[in-house]
């Protein structure tokens, strides 16, 4: 049931969102958490590499993977090309972003995979990596029939959003869940970096809003861009 | 983009897994963390009201409601009747969930609305609220235009399941809050209890999932019950 407006005011708002959430992130891990690194003796800053990669990675880049056939108004074969490549950087940098927090953990010695953030990150890393690849063979190289495309097109769809919203729902419990480690360390549970943290984490989920509100709307015409050039 | 299968079927996974998630929940807080009370001087039994009736209420009997035109198969008029009635007991048992959270904090000299949890959660009542109350007003009494009906069937659909998305997820990140703060005091990450809570939150969100499931697919025709049992 797609609503009867045009999606591309929607896809900037995401577009802005993106920037702010990035900004947040940035913010946080640099100003407040000291910074990123790979190799630390402070081994926090190996943790603070994974909300930046997630959020930046998989969150950001893989919601304007999915708004691509809404967003832009070039032909279907391009969007699709943008589509694929997006998400696959979106994979890429979230599997860097999950190791890095594995990496914290082991060089830390704290328990792996005992939290319901990990059950479900690791859940939504693998649906998205499986979605990726029958995406990529039944819609890209070599691709299925047209009858069995067709037939899978509103799965893919609808799966893919399903992973989507489990992906910004985990996001939003990661958030909690790292606040709550530091709250329960000290931190001022109304101070300015707690804030922070719970603004992100909303802006996280209405980021998440507005993408599916995209994809829940209409599509630009094709060639939108070239035809209006020509008149 | 509604998937082209029946309904029908995913609804009956919604009403399992809706007993399977009730009977996590009740054995949680009744054999694991001492039972509910209204008035009590071990505090906890107040707080434990919280996840019933908010699992209970406002996901599992508000994810009944969402599903009732995809479920029965009587008339629209009475679909849409349990459809509000169902919707209004989710939303009073919300209320009370809410409100026995805030009794516990009082009680207990603990800091309201800090977390993302609480700010998550506010905003889904009071949207649940708006939501239901424009229903009701647009769609059963006094009603709107056919035309503005039409125009906004699509938004109710769309606003609604966000609504409920955000619910879900409120509700997750709930799960694991109480849960790291158990932890935190003691409680074994890998232990029964811990593992009970997690898949409690992992049931909430497939039944969520199950929930857009059906809506996303065909509803059975009407009155398709009295239809049968003519032939």
């Amino acid at each position: 049931m797609a609503i009867a407006v045009p999606a591309l005011p929607f896809t900037f708002v995401v577009h802005a969102l993106a920037v702010i959430g990035a900004v947040f992130v940035l913010v946080w891990v640099l100003h407040f958490r000291g910074g990123i690194a790979w190799e630390a003796t402070n081994k926090s800053l190996i943790f603070n590499l994974h909300p930046v990669l997630m959020l930046i990675g998989l969150i950001i880049i893989g919601g304007e993977a999915i708004i691509s056939y809404k967003a832009l108004i070039w032909r279907k074969e391009v969007k699709k090309l943008i589509h694929l490549v997006l998400h696959a950087i979106a994979l890429i940098l979230g599997c860097i972003g999950i190791y890095a927090a594995f990496k914290y953990h082991n060089e830390s010695s704290i328990a792996n995979l005992y939290s319901l953030h990990s059950w479900l990150g690791i859940s939504v890393i693998v649906l998205y990596g499986i979605q990726w690849i029958y995406g990529f063979l039944l819609f890209f190289y070599p691709g299925g029939t047209d009858a069995l495309r067709s037939a899978s097109l509103p799965w893919h769809v609808l799966f893919g959003l399903f992973v989507y919203v489990l992906a910004v729902a985990t996001a939003a419990i990661g958030f909690l869940e790292k606040l709550t480690f530091l709250e329960s360390s000290g931190l001022a549970k109304y101070g300015s970096e707690a804030l922070l943290v719970n603004f992100t984490a909303v802006l996280t989920i209405i980021y998440g809003a507005f993408v599916i509100l995209s994809v829940s709307s209409q599509a630009p015409a094709e060639d939108d861009y070239s035809y209006s050039a020509i008149e």
